[in-house]
């Protein structure tokens, strides 16, 4: 059986997601929302057809990922769009060998970006010392992250596929290098943009249960019974697709110490370097 | 002239979004997209009206929420939903006044998450070492914001209205006391949720010329005849609104100095006391 998610029923989509636990809706509104519809049958695309993306594609791609909300409005983020080949090459070096990048036709590769404010800021003879705190870090990242899932939500109602790469975050100046970044930015993650080819089946992944995520009034502490339902949940999807894992064993492998970080320990003094000190 | 967006014409909606400056899309895909003329017809609601939003909404809210993209799998996020007025106007002071926190029915508080993970790694008698590290606080904060994003376009797409709120990270360890938050969490950002009031004239705020945000292949630095455009539709749009006020004075007094962190220059420190330290 194959797991392309195409439906739009929005309670087998949940079904999907959340497995044997998962909430059913009944009002109308929500089971009619094509658009909700979508965002729950988002799926991870990993390999691409050759059909073209075209430039118009990522202006309106873009143009949702602007229309997202940002921090005062400061837009404390950039996106530099690579299609050349060599060049996708280089950056899958860079990531690690993640050997999508190269197969994808476009990769996005979103700034956090307080240069453009310093840059403006010289321009009235100011300096730009409030970048240097952990705080325009976090904002930079989280408007990246904010503007690229608009444009991932954007792509996904296109028909298009995308994949988010954190592994471009391994090597901070590399990265910077090969896009010519200046100081106080650096590459927050890519987003691979493609057709997803009609081969790959990867589906509706199982998340947490709903309520080991979301609590009313106050935290509520981890249940193992909510990890062990989950931990069954993705078991059975896994196997579906003809893989094994568990997810216990991969957050344990995550947290546990500095070499689940695979190098990544290093961000902060190379984010230091370039000019992202995080004070 | 209310400037309450409700068009689905993609080409208008890119004027209102970038002015004089705007492209002009062709692709009769693109044109079509409902999905994408919500997303480009965003706006930030600060005032509701008394509508109820149902137990449904959220739960559908944030199962998009969980449908997106998380780093590793990890979902090293959480989501705590806040209705209790009292509780409420105690985050508005949190916030430094942000009067709409009370006014909204909901706020999500969206909460970067190492907790569950180590929480996880307990059972198996492991440490949680990675935690501490810059990486993971930037992938809880981004996670958080990814997922945030799809709430606010499921919440967009059933007719209500949003407003991140940044402000609650004014007071990391008070938020996390209000909700009982353990170490290795924190309060990322709020997102207010409503019925828009229909007197609510918020419209679509103009954002820089997407060529001062999108380069290809390279880096573009900033022009400063972008920016010297961006300010006269912000003007223009402000005007509308019966507001004024530079876009190149705001960036500039967010990034001079520390004053403009109003506080929050002390986001490593407080973070680092709530288990967070980033190393």
């Amino acid at each position: 059986m194959t797991d392309t998610p195409t439906g739009r029923d929005v309670n087998s989509l949940l079904r999907r997601r959340y497995g044997a636990g998962a909430p059913t809706l009944t009002d109308p509104a929500l089971l009619s929302s094509d658009t909700l519809a979508l965002l729950l049958r988002h799926r991870t695309v990993r390999s691409f057809s050759p059909g073209e993306v075209t430039d118009e594609h990522v202006t309106a791609i873009i143009a949702a990922a602007q229309s997202a909300a940002s921090s005062s409005n400061n837009q404390s983020w950039s996106v530099v769009e690579v299609r050349d080949e060599a060049r996708r090459r280089r950056l899958v070096e860079q990531a690690h060998g993640s050997a999508l990048i190269a197969g994808a036709p476009v990769v996005l590769l979103f700034v956090a970006d307080w240069a453009r404010a310093a840059e403006v800021a010289s321009w009235q003879g100011a300096p730009a010392e409030a970048a240097d705190y952990l705080e325009s870090t976090l904002v930079a990242f989280a408007d990246a992250a904010i503007a690229a899932q608009n444009a991932v939500v954007a792509a996904e109602s296109l028909g298009l596929g995308t994949c988010y790469l954190g592994s471009l975050r391994n090597r901070p100046e590399a990265s910077a290098a090969e896009i010519g970044l200046p100081q106080r930015s650096a590459v927050a993650f890519g987003v691979a943009l493609g057709w997803p080819d009609p081969d790959d089946t990867a589906g509706i992944k199982p998340r947490l249960p709903q309520g080991a995520v979301r609590s009313r009034e106050g935290y509520r502490e981890t249940q193992r019974a909510d990890v062990a339902a989950y931990e069954q949940e993705l078991d059975a999807y896994n196997a579906s697709q003809g893989r094994s894992g568990s997810w216990i064993s991969a957050v344990v492998a995550r947290v546990r110490d500095v070499a689940g970080l695979h190098g990544r320990e290093n961000a902060r003094a190379a984010l230091e370097r370039r000019g992202l000190p995080s004070h």
